[in-house]
């Protein structure tokens, strides 16, 4: 019925290069890290690509993730695994945020985050390079999604989880048939297991931009926006920061569709949003650094953001500067509070991560970065149902005389 | 960007009309039940509506909810109000359910559930008819579904669950700005306080079926569907029944669709599925009844389809009979196992109800109501995540030796 999933369609892939040396590796092979220890982008014949592929070929197509075949390394329609990764809504929150800003909605992807878009690309990749078992470590949304698609195609997954990861998540992962494990530690500590584990050849390391297929999936949601946009991108995008897949992803994306025509060279100011309690990027941001040092004693409600040590911390500082953004960090309360807001006055319960953005977003216009007129994109990397909500019960006896006029 | 919610377009109601007596009502008008105390169904002019849209408009649209706009009732654009009702995912569950099962996944609707499209039509409508407060008993979803409609457009909301009602739903509902109350009773108790406070003018009442516009969005299911199938709908249809809108909505979305030329006589066979702790419909179905009896102490971990008696049993029943399809009871245990293997062997989550679906398929199948063979739709009508899984805590110590042969 989706003509994505089931036509063949050729990728574009020529080969992956480091993105530190820019070093050249092939392509349709399993790969970690570059031999300078950093992550691998995939490149494409993007001239072979504009003339195989045009914007009106696209607009008729189904609206999911897999439109973008021709742009993802994919080889074989065999080794789609899907669980319907649907064009995520963009939605107004006129009263929380303002006139201007529209919220992509990324909870209303499989597994209720937009890791789906990452891990259905690397399983799908790992499956075409058969691969039979897959180690992670996850902050909670990218082990429920790895789950989801390896319990699909029958591959073995090993998560684990920091101490602190939200229960709902580590009950997902488990309940779709991975084998899964808190830690006492951060997300880079669980990372630095499953690297051992790698080393010694027990599983493959599916860890954030360690290999190279999750960043051409996150790349949609760059893809996605262009075309949602009317291929004339938004002027700014707030972002939640941790291993920053997806705002690489979507700068990746960006200059990719530069290259076709397809958008002119105007860009949003990226604004990569991280908790004040762990904040590396934004530390490192400040000090006109190109790399990022260990955050220590990383705390915040946003799990998601909770990430000490980012592997593409150089990739992410060089998007944010040449956007013209910035990075920026909130508080806790601040987050809380945007989430309360934005549920209680447009009715759309934010992830923690989501309501990081709406509070730099308002923090950012008070601050004279964006203007209120200017269109801006927040993403809800996560459906808000994933995280506790604060308690509500009020009861109200049936059998005992009930004064209406005080509902 | 999309427009579906901007564009002027026309809707082709002409009248509402009681189910059962067929007695007119005026359109545009705020409507209770009927003069008999049955719902009304809202009537259009189909054969203008034809001659106005075809296949291909329909098809050269957004895929959302608000592109079946002719047939809705709402009549100025401006009263919509959006979340982003986004076009439901199909999705296989070849190994737990079958080679040609596929799980209408509605999870992905605003608020997690197909509540959603009920809601947001009702809702709408209110907005339209001047309605400035409201009141609605509710199992969880539908309650949340309201809550964040209603504060998106300023409208006041008093909503009451039953006592059983899960945990994250009574939360959500009140951070989306409701007032909320748990109940020492069931549904139809919860409904009768609200309608106490509807005769005395205190709110309006949003009951299921008492109100005429939420079965329209209900409806969509079935356009939907339709346009999915290309216009061949499935063999089979399981439907997770409680008030049962939503089958009764598809019912008359097929009624309309083929009344239009747009789809053929035949139909799906529909399968009213309930918990064994709570199955009216089934009961009334064996018994050869056109009405259904409350059931007394009502109890099952599906909390959406724990109603003890349905306002619109009668249609439930007349549109199963005519499909040729029947009301299937399974238990609790049934539905747990079901959750557990479609995520487990599928990757997809569930919500109990949706897994009460697959438990009635499996045994349908066992049974020779239906052939493997056959397209089969079931019904996950809110995502898996809002509901409680079991704890997965296993701990790996950082500090000590880790044998990672035992991961
Ligand atoms: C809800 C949520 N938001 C944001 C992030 C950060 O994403 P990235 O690693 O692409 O920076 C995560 C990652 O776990 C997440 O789960
Ligand atoms: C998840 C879920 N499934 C099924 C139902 C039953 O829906 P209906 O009232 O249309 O029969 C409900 C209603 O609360 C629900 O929340």
């Amino acid at each position: 019925m989706n003509r994505n999933l089931t036509e063949p369609r050729p990728t574009f892939v020529t080969h992956l290069e480091c993105s530190l040396t820019g070093e050249r590796y092939e392509a349709d092979q399993l790969h970690g890290l570059s031999r300078a220890g950093r992550p691998l982008l995939v490149r494409y014949d993007l001239e072979a690509l504009g003339a195989a592929v045009s914007r009106e070929t696209i607009a008729a197509r189904a609206t999911d993730l897999w439109r973008w075949r021709e742009w993802l390394p994919v080889r074989r329609t065999e080794s789609i695994v899907s669980l319907g990764e649907i064009e995520t809504p963009l939605i107004p929150i006129p009263r929380s945020g303002g006139a201007s800003v529209l919220v992509k909605d990324e909870g209303r992807l499989p597994t209720g985050s937009f890791k789906a878009r990452g891990l259905v690309m690397a399983v799908a990749m790992a499956r075409e390079l058969g691969v039979t078992r897959i180690a992670m470590p996850t902050n909670g949304n990218a082990g429920a999604a790895l789950a989801a698609y390896a319990a699909r195609c029958g591959i073995e997954t090993v998560i684990l989880c920091p101490e602190e990861t939200p229960d709902v998540n580590v009950r997902e992962i488990a309940q779709q048939g991975a084998r899964v494990w808190r830690v006492n530690g951060q997300i880079d500590e669980c990372g630095a297991i499953v690297a051992r584990g790698a080393a010694e050849g027990r599983w493959f390391d599916l860890s954030t931009l360690k290999e190279p297929y999750r960043i051409e999936g996150k790349k949609t949601m760059g893809l996605e926006l262009a075309a949602q946009f009317g291929w004339d991108l938004p002027d700014a995008i707030f972002y939640p920061t941790g291993g920053g897949t997806g705002l690489i992803g979507m700068w990746k994306a960006f200059d990719e569709l530069e290259r076709l025509g397809w958008i002119g060279s105007k860009r949003p100011r990226m604004y990569a949003v991280q908790a004040s309690g762990c904040a590396p990027i934004v530390r490192a941001f400040e000090a006109g650094q190109d790399h990022a040092e260990r955050w220590e004693d990383a705390a915040t409600v946003a799990a998601g953001i909770r990430v000490p040590r980012a592997v593409g911390d150089f990739l992410i500082l060089r998007a944010v500067r040449a956007s013209g953004g910035r990075a920026l960090a909130v508080g806790d309360p601040a987050i809380l509070k945007a989430v309360d807001d934005c549920a209680r006055r447009d009715g759309l319960l934010l992830c923690p991560e989501g309501g990081a953005t709406l509070a730099a977003y308002t923090q950012a216009v008070r601050d004279n970065l964006v203007d209120e007129e200017e269109r801006v994109v927040l993403f809800n990397c996560a459906t808000g149902l994933k995280y506790p909500m604060p308690p509500a019960d009020q009861w109200l006896d049936k059998d005992a005389p009930i004064d209406l006029a005080t509902l």
